[in-house]
């Protein structure tokens, strides 16, 4: 049995990413995808890649709001979720949604960060955190009530957020951080990761041959991490934009407990090691390996490695993704499988290019 | 039934792009991967992109040489082709063979271009040439040998031959080429088709914003191109090399005969979406629209657009793929496919990443 | 004696180069930069290069035509210099244009090319073609009419037309082109040539990893190359847009008379050698050797190759410029040089980065 | 009067820069580069750069050592300077030193990250640091010294620490830091940090688009860092490497002290600004602003931009250099102007390429 699926917001960066996915998908048929502003136009005009590969049209999302659909994913600015998920919800579709509307559970800090009213705190309540590999439990509860009937939101986890938390989490979870020193999270993300709109920044003259920081202090994934990671007030967060296409990388610098049990590179290696054995998309990287974003474009893996600095009594553990597969699209096909109670790893087990 | 199938020449570009072809091939069973200057070392550790996805470490050509396989691809340098084909084919084992040395049906040229006696001048007769889309019957008559019992080789075209003879061949077989004026090649290639050796030329700092022309006039793929399209000593062949690494493109400049009875952009393009309207990989892009290399990569597809310039008489055929995929080594599994009775399209189906 | 020098169109990306230029040139003092859509925003916050570098802010064009300047440079739209020229002239300032309006000797052409009738055709009889290597005398006119208390225009050359002309002329001057056989020139440039406005196709996701052929046929430059080449109706354009910033390589092929002396590479590169001995800014490189865009990018010079191919009788010369300098800014400087009678390589003489 | 000047090493990345800015100089003369294993090619045929820009050809090491040369530049690998040093010195011909031989105060440490003994103490116990920003007291007193008849060492500081530490510093020397938690650098650099010898991973197939950390807890510039801040033991630096060819960020994360005055980002920018007033190439960004390293590349500039972090109590100054330049070659050419009595900026002012 195949379920059916929209894509809304399927002209921007996830979305066509999702529309890559699910057309290849095995238990999904993609049966919508819209963007209002290019209504009418084939997908594959749009985005030659798929050239004999779909022959959609990109619809309204007014199509899709009445249409026979199972599940619908949300690719939109932050805002427009909190608009349409109650609406689908209402009818019984189920919402995998990537914007941030639905992440932060306190709806005091999105207020803060995003500067509008949280109009859907009853749903946000109960969105499932789609954020497989630390959150198993929500993602399991949301399959159990799919299962029985009800429809179900997934609130996917940012780009940022998910490689930096796949990074720092076993460390904090095994108590190895000391509780007080700042958590450094110093992120290089490739130029997809600021959006298909054309701006100066993103020209191709502008990104090109040029590294910088951004957002620092101020940027909205601070309180997801946060949130994720339970260190409120801790956190030092600063992303960077590198000239490449896709690719994130999140560099975390734990202050270690002087207590802690792991006093060397490999003893946190198989800290880590042991902590995703089961996973099917995380893998731990030896001990003196580092990951390559390179590795992973195109693929919903994760690569960790961990360094221990034992003059500072710092960890440093290091995630690369796919911003836009793991850390957007893959996550979100990743999230419905299991909502959906598919194997995990469905229509995601692409290797990636090895060169 | 899957069949066993083994690379050598593994650790170079072609050679670890088949690897992940064939990993994910749904009717050939990758059993073995040489490489006989990595021997043992895991293919994951060289490639990270493979951690999780193969646990093949790189063995010896000796050790292929013995094994139960029914089908070899050679990813080597030319030579060893024609040194390692004899023994497999001898054993019963096809060949498909990815290095220039049983392209050349005049060894004379072969030795000319490449300064080595041809040796094995047999096996170059009965060499089926591998470029399906306009050499069908070859491949035919190679897949019916072998379900005879035979075990045969197909020799791949080149890169640089695959683009521009596609692009070129719809114009050309339908006689409007005016049979006089030079034949104007100019491709451009990303720096994958410069081969994996590090060298001063591949350095990134040397590659990285830079554009130039190479191996003017005596480009080894003159004699293979003018072969496929019987234009010997009427081709001007300049390729270039800029800053990405995959992707080819060849822009193709053809003389037009006066009395050709296409006589506008509209009626090349209806030629040539009629020639390859039953191919699997070939896309004929409408009249305004030229081919994006980034568009293919990744994948076996091959886009193909033509503008018709009346001042001169001149025919623009502009071809792009991706030099690895249907430059190498997806046309090397996609002649496989055919030889062994399989879908043409069998593992070669994936969808280009659309950004 | 420094002559005041401002800039129209400052914002651009031939602009902002321009800008570079005057703000280090010895004998020229740059006292203003308009952009009318940027006006009062300090030149070094839009563009960082400069903080510490210059205090100019971007002032109105509305400024320019009541200051007291020597030359002003328009680094503007086609139909733009058309409106200000005049203007400028009448009171006495001297005009370097880098826009197509005065460049096309042909006002039909103009109008046919551009959609817009000429409405300056005095001003275009006058105007001096701006390509100091091909048409010395035309600045020479120039320079004594302005010695002679007469405010001039000098159109300068496009950057396709500059590399390709540098290229075929030294060919075509000595008589070695048939005459019949088209001459095909395909080129390539880096993204700053497609401009500053942020679009979807200069978007680094777009650009990035990407090679295509765009304006087949129709591009705007096809007119000016015939024109001063000679060569009308048998020119064969396409332009190419690759993956880096600056930079233009022109590949052009030249189909050889019969008769011609010339019959080898040396020949060839005896002839271009001496035809460029006395430049200032052309390289001709040895027999073997082919140009690196990369050898010139944030200089004025030209690095030419050439190589001939016997069996086509074709002859191939390849030219590299920095399509911002040599193509657009420099260019217009070495003219303003020669028309106030200064060194021509004054303020010009940077080395180019070498890696 | 002009001195004369000699690049050992110059066809590495630093050397050649080196050739590059002392061709241009007004106040030295270039009269050898020496580069043992290109011995007799010219710079020009090796870096077409320099095609009309310099005839010199690479000399040997050897033939420095004899020549009549007031300074020379060594831009070589680690205990290679150690080797050459004591023999120029003795012969009265100061030295700019480029490698990490005489940077680290103590011997020891450069044993312990080295693993060669340093048989040159008394020179390193007299060298001067090359930092001039941070350590001007130094370069006075070289400068005196040369006066006096000395022949001096100056040891140049690298590119890391280069930027990490103007990034720093401003903050520490007004006693800002905390003083126990980690300082956290994460810094980007270019390819050309890896310098010019073609290896797996400077190939640009390795490179491009793909980000990654390196040389975890590892690197040697690790030391210098801690002795120019006086942070020994409390420093966790992770470098990191992108596609681009030259540009260096770094990222500071500095843990503030809970009594210190400065309480905003305004704060900390206004007393970074007061640092770095008279400087002639380090350039405070207003509070709002980060620093691009596309705008300091081919220049001896750095960026600095400061934000403040008032819930994790962290300053984030960022620094952006160009690595070659400021980071290396630069950064000699500043120390030989000050040590030879010129000014500072001398053959030091072009600006950066804006685009």
């Amino acid at each position: 049995m195949k379920y059916n699926a929209a894509v809304v917001g399927g002209a921007g960066y996830a979305g066509i990413e999702l529309t890559r996915l699910l057309t290849q998908h095995p238990d999904f048929t993609l049966t919508h995808v819209a963007s209002d502003s290019n209504e009418g136009r084939p997908v594959a005009e749009m985005y030659p890649a798929f050239v004999g590969g779909t022959s959609l049209a990109f619809c309204s999302t007014a199509e899709i709001e009445k249409a026979d659909v199972d599940v619908v994913f949300l690719a939109v600015p932050h805002t427009v979720a909190l608009a349409l998920a109650p609406g689908f919800l209402k009818r019984g579709v189920s919402v995998v949604d990537l914007s941030a509307d639905f992440r932060l559970k306190d709806a005091k800090i999105y207020e803060q960060y995003y500067g509008v009213a949280h109009t859907a705190q009853d749903i946000l309540k109960e969105a499932a955190f789609g954020l497989p590999e630390l959150f198993p439990d929500a993602l399991s509860r949301a399959a159990a009530a799919r299962k029985a009937g009800d429809a179900v939101l997934v609130a996917c986890a940012g780009c940022y957020p998910t490689a930096t938390s796949l990074a720092a989490a076993p460390a904090l979870r095994a108590g190895c951080y000391n509780g007080s020193g700042p958590v450094v999270v110093d992120a290089i993300s490739g130029v997809t990761g600021a959006g298909k709109k054309p701006t100066e920044r993103t020209h191709f003259c502008s990104s090109d041959e040029n590294a910088e920081a951004y957002g620092l202090i101020t940027h909205r994934h601070t309180p997801e991490i946060e949130q994720i990671l339970g260190i409120a007030g801790r956190l030092v967060f600063t992303p960077h934009l590198v000239p490449m296409r896709r690719g994130l990388l999140s560099t975390v610098s734990i202050p270690i407990d002087q207590d802690c049990e792991f006093k060397t590179t490999e003893d946190f290696q198989s800290l880590y090691a042991n902590f995703y054995q089961h996973s099917a998309f995380v893998r731990v990287l030896p001990a003196c390996a580092t990951p390559r974003t390179s590795s992973v474009v195109g693929t919903n893996n994760a690569h960790v490695g961990v360094a221990y600095n034992p003059a500072a009594n710092v960890l440093i553990a290091v995630c690369a993704i796919d911003n836009l597969c793991k850390g957007a699209a893959g996550q979100a096909v990743q999230c419905a499988n299991q909502v959906f109670g598919l194997d995990e790893s469905a229509g995601l087990g692409a290797l990636a290019l090895a060169v």
